[in-house]
């Protein structure tokens, strides 16, 4: 057996998220499946985020293992081979050991959350970005951003449905930056919570709007209330960026 | 009557191209279509550039005539409500005088083509990128695109079905920028012949992979001969970047 760490990049809108599920096809299935059409093994594909449906990567490791070795580059390129047509490439494959797990050995996570600020509807963007129509404060946005960051109970920011056995994570890194009608949030954690990164998008658009004070965003954070929440920001404008390993082998 | 300059992003990939055509739908008729959903009259769309199939355009200037003046802001979006769903995004319609015209006015046109320089295939750009998986090497390319700049007889990029009176074009600047795996070609002139940027894109490849020398660039110019062009590059890399007047009014 040979175990192959996959970088991913992958367009979310035909998907029902990473993970394979009855209701629609899965990036998760489409690279099980190119894998058995190579291989002839069924292997299971570990993914370091379990994105929600419309929700893209850019970088997303995954792992996957193998009943034999092969040359990297033959898994990369046979995979992208089998992917074809969906909207999945496969950008690097790497052998590594079996102790290495695309979710389990994540040291951190960074997403970027994408929002076009204008008055025009998206063409070359529907579906990549979450559009904006009323002029965002992205400096706003940015000093407010700074008092999410750190180890904080995030209930307020996370979904219903979350999975996670605590609401206490440690948010590394929370950046808004502006280029000309584009804003961009880019957030680092080792872990994040489900809906964070939305949850906490949407609430710095209130914030961005005009709509919240810094201080209003405060406030949601330490309610630990998910009523306080502003609006969710819709999946197309979220990214998984990249995972941070510890050097491997 | 009031007419009314617009500048319009689009996704060129359903289209015809610009041009009203029989064989499918074209943005020319979609602006004409929702032009007259709004206003009642149907009055022609001039565009700045005709763009072929598949090419995009991020800021395109075109005109219409509505039978009478309207706010320019409820030109814009209504004439987004009935684009919709098209891929064409109206990004701002502004009134002009008669003596505007989106093509005979406009001073300067700017296009990029971008290319993916990665083994691996497009996922997020598919059909929004040309994608090649040697190395190019984007210096090279840059130099060598010099020798294209300035007052040619551009024959050799010219497609055989290119209507324009004379060969002898005017290029203000070709620029090749490499950030990461994008390479941009940046291109600027009055005016361009048919396929003249897809054809020096192509040939400016020949030179980043390395089968051609500047020399041989400069030869394949000279030689004033279709058949000494590089391939053409593939229309889902091009776009139409904007177009420069005189100040208006």
């Amino acid at each position: 057996m040979a175990r192959y760490l996959l970088i991913l990049e992958y367009d979310g809108a035909p998907f029902v998220g990473w993970q394979r599920q009855e209701n629609g096809p899965s990036v998760q299935a489409a690279i099980e499946e190119a894998a058995f059409a190579f291989s002839g093994a069924r292997p299971v594909a570990h993914a370091a985020g379990r994105t929600d449906a419309g929700v893209h990567a850019l970088a997303m490791p995954a792992h996957i293992d193998l009943p034999r070795a092969y040359e990297a580059g033959t898994v990369r390129d046979a995979l992208n081979h089998h992917l074809r047509p969906a909207p999945i490439a496969v950008l690097a494959a790497q052998e590594v050991d079996e102790t290495f797990h695309a979710r389990f050995s994540a040291r951190a996570r960074h997403y970027e959350y994408r929002i076009v600020n204008r008055r025009g509807p998206l063409a070359l963007d529907a579906g990549r970005a979450w559009r904006i129509a009323a002029p965002l404060d992205a400096d706003a946005m940015r000093e407010a951003a700074q008092a999410l960051t750190g180890r904080h109970d995030f209930s307020t920011f996370r979904a219903a449905q979350c999975q996670s056995v605590s609401p206490v994570k440690t948010l590394s890194a929370l950046d808004v930056r502006r280029d000309g009608e584009r804003v961009v949030i880019a957030a680092s954690a080792p872990s994040f919570l489900h809906h964070q990164v939305r949850s906490i998008a949407g609430s710095l658009v209130e914030v961005g709007l005009g709509r919240w004070s810094a201080r209003d965003l405060v406030a949601a954070l330490e309610a630990r209330d998910r009523a306080r929440c502003g609006q969710v920001a819709p999946p197309e404008g979220l990214y998984f960026a990249r995972a941070d390993y510890d050097a491997m082998r």
